[in-house]
């Protein structure tokens, strides 16, 4: 059940110029569901793409890694759900190799101008002849406005489309970005079992756009995490089509307005991830303050974010906050002295100077705990950095989705 | 559901001569509970203690290590369950001494002489007036065969009281070393929720029983997780009376004896931790072979054991081993390479040189999940170094027991 989830109505999803998108089903899924979505750049589009840390990476990461140099014309996206590719050696990099061929003789271009996505099941091979048949059909239904019917075709344990769209004026001119994405669980720093796609219509240079890829990720995907797992094939990859006309250098006078436009879409939808983790009731925002580093500010909001018994604290809507304070305080923060420390639960002060606060009432606590969207706060005072990572609570349904995950 | 757990019979659970433990009901947990419990030295005991490396330290941490100076002669533990005394500032602190005094007071004993220790909810201030009410009741009770009573009057959410006891020959003199434990969640390296006390009436310096202590929890309590929480009060204290007339020096000829047995003890009420640990189906030792360092060992083991995805899909008995491969990929290992990596289940060897094993199906997978005892072995192929973590299964009841934990 997401938590206040909005997928925004057809008039407000906007096709982005440059980008055509069909869908199929290849029947890696259950029979009849679409699992099989491709992207089709015009010529001269520029791509960049952040990928998973986890040293196990899947066959089409490393693949897309080798292939996203600025050198070369990436000209499409070839994406399949129901199968990871990942711990699969040698025959799944084959595998993922013969779907971008195939995909690049359907669209007439080289096959190193294909980026290959997978997510589904872990260590089973991919079937790579379903996915080939299936191809002509997804490429027969190349289509500007298919952003909708995508990003419901790249979900796994998904219960809702995550989609956000936004057109802004730069220099006159109006600009799109849309993006799609997808994740449910094992979602972390650095990305997780999610994907996820943006394209803009902007024309931008190959070198500035991976910065932009790799600072955005930093303050959207980078900062939700549901169980502390991270996948072997998170991907996050944007595409500039340059069909607006509208050029964004780090000169530009709309350079920061361009940016801040992208960021607000994919921290959208990396929130929507959040909104939809498995199991959820409840979307929560972690904001450390005064810190001294960034480092220590993360420690500590993934400290609490990733305790179990936080998490289940919260589904319980139990204002248990000995169990936040507990997660502070192994942070592995060595020289952290706890007596500075406030803890405040939405706008209840609960604990100051590292202690309970005198005037905290639990029925206070209570009152936030009943909300679907809470926001903890903790001044750690000792330093200026502040820090924010979203997270959702854990419930049986996140045991019963993922002990019944493959069944 | 406590899994394959032994509870020795009575005549297998020796008192320690020296050592006299009286148990009363305070009613901090629910009525007529025992909730309180005292352990007496003999005159000359040595006492040492390991405690949590949580930064916020309960009350009771802060004054069992200012104490437990090799100059102080400790004659008296005061144990309550119920509440932690934790998050609680100086007025936590009163009433911790407050508590001691009284104990002192009953024992003609001076009150640095005894050491306090709480488990329970944390954040609410102990009600030490109904401990000191209580007191005379828990003196009265004094007696040398109460290690099993002791052993459940600790208990917070654990089911089943947690003890182990051996009598060993050294010198031609028989020994006993008992130990009883507590903790059923919020437990991982580092201790967490915990409480171990072994007894035994070998003489021993106090200097090389903080050695000991030290050594032997890095060899047990710190092997073992359930959450990855690990709390404000941990604590495990080893009293030597001396009755036995046996000393224990590093020169003796049976110092390796004893060290052995006395890491016997601890490792089996530290297991006995996991194998009670909340909603734990099954038991599961995951050992990390041919690592390069300790430190690179333990970080892939206890990534494994803390994935909630791993530990949902030994819930489901799912073979779902892909998910252990991608927990020891993001266990920030920088230069890990994947492709030397086996991994077995039990006796099936299910992924080689990094990916799936060419042999293995899932059948084999299968039927050592069904099993209550498992092992996961994996072989990095990059050193000598082996280590050993014992974590447990991840069910519908943990969420139940902690998100209901106060209600």
């Amino acid at each position: 059940m997401a938590v206040n989830f909005h997928i925004p109505s057809p008039e407000n999803i906007h096709a982005v110029p440059g980008i055509e998108i069909g869908i199929a089903s290849a029947g890696i899924k259950k029979a009849g569901n679409r699992d099989l979505t491709v992207f089709k750049f015009t010529p001269g589009t520029t791509v960049a793409g952040v990928f998973t840390r986890n040293r196990f990476r899947a066959a089409p990461v490393q693949i897309c890694e080798s292939r996203l140099q600025c050198d070369q014309d990436i000209r499409a996206l070839l994406v399949n759900t129901g199968n990871a590719n990942a711990g699969t050696g040698s025959d799944g990099m084959d595998r993922a190799l013969r779907t971008c061929q195939a995909l690049a003789a359907e669209l007439g271009i080289d096959q190193t101008q294909v980026l290959p996505f997978s997510t589904g099941v872990i260590l089973e091979p991919l079937p790579d002849d379903k996915i080939i048949a299936a191809l002509p059909t997804a490429v027969a239904d190349l289509n500007a406005q298919n952003w909708l019917p995508a990003a419901s075709s790249i979900m796994t344990t998904d219960t809702v489309p995550k989609i956000s769209s936004k057109q802004i004026e730069l220099n006159g001119r109006t600009i799109t970005i849309t993006g799609i994405s997808k994740g449910a669980g094992m979602i972390r720093p650095n990305m997780a079992t999610m994907l996820g796609f943006i394209g803009t219509d902007v024309e931008i240079e190959c070198n500035l756009l991976k910065q932009l890829a790799t600072e955005v990720t930093e303050r959207s995907f980078n900062r939700i995490t549901i169980d502390g797992d991270t996948s072997t094939n998170d991907s996050f990859v944007i595409a500039a089509t340059g069909q607006s006309g509208i050029e964004v250098t780090k000169n530009s006078p709309h350079y920061q307005v361009f940016v801040d436009a992208l960021t607000e879409i994919a921290l959208d939808i990396a929130k929507k991830i959040i909104r939809d983790a498995e199991g959820a009731t409840k979307f929560i925002t972690i904001q450390v303050e005064s810190a001294k580093t960034q480092d220590e500010a993360l420690k500590v909001a993934y400290s609490i974010a990733h305790s179990p018994l936080v998490k289940t604290a919260f589904f319980a809507s139990d204002p248990n906050l000995g169990r936040i304070l507990a997660a502070i305080g192994y942070a592995d923060i060595p020289d952290l002295d706890t007596s500075n420390i406030h803890l405040w639960l939405g706008d209840v002060l609960v604990a100051s100077d590292g202690g309970r606060h005198v005037d905290y009432i639990e029925e206070n606590g209570n009152r936030v705990m009943q909300e679907s969207e809470i926001l903890v706060r903790i001044a750690l005072n000792r330093g200026n950095v502040q820090e924010t990572v979203y997270t959702c609570d854990f419930s049986y349904d996140y045991v019963k989705i993922n002990a019944e995950y493959r069944t």
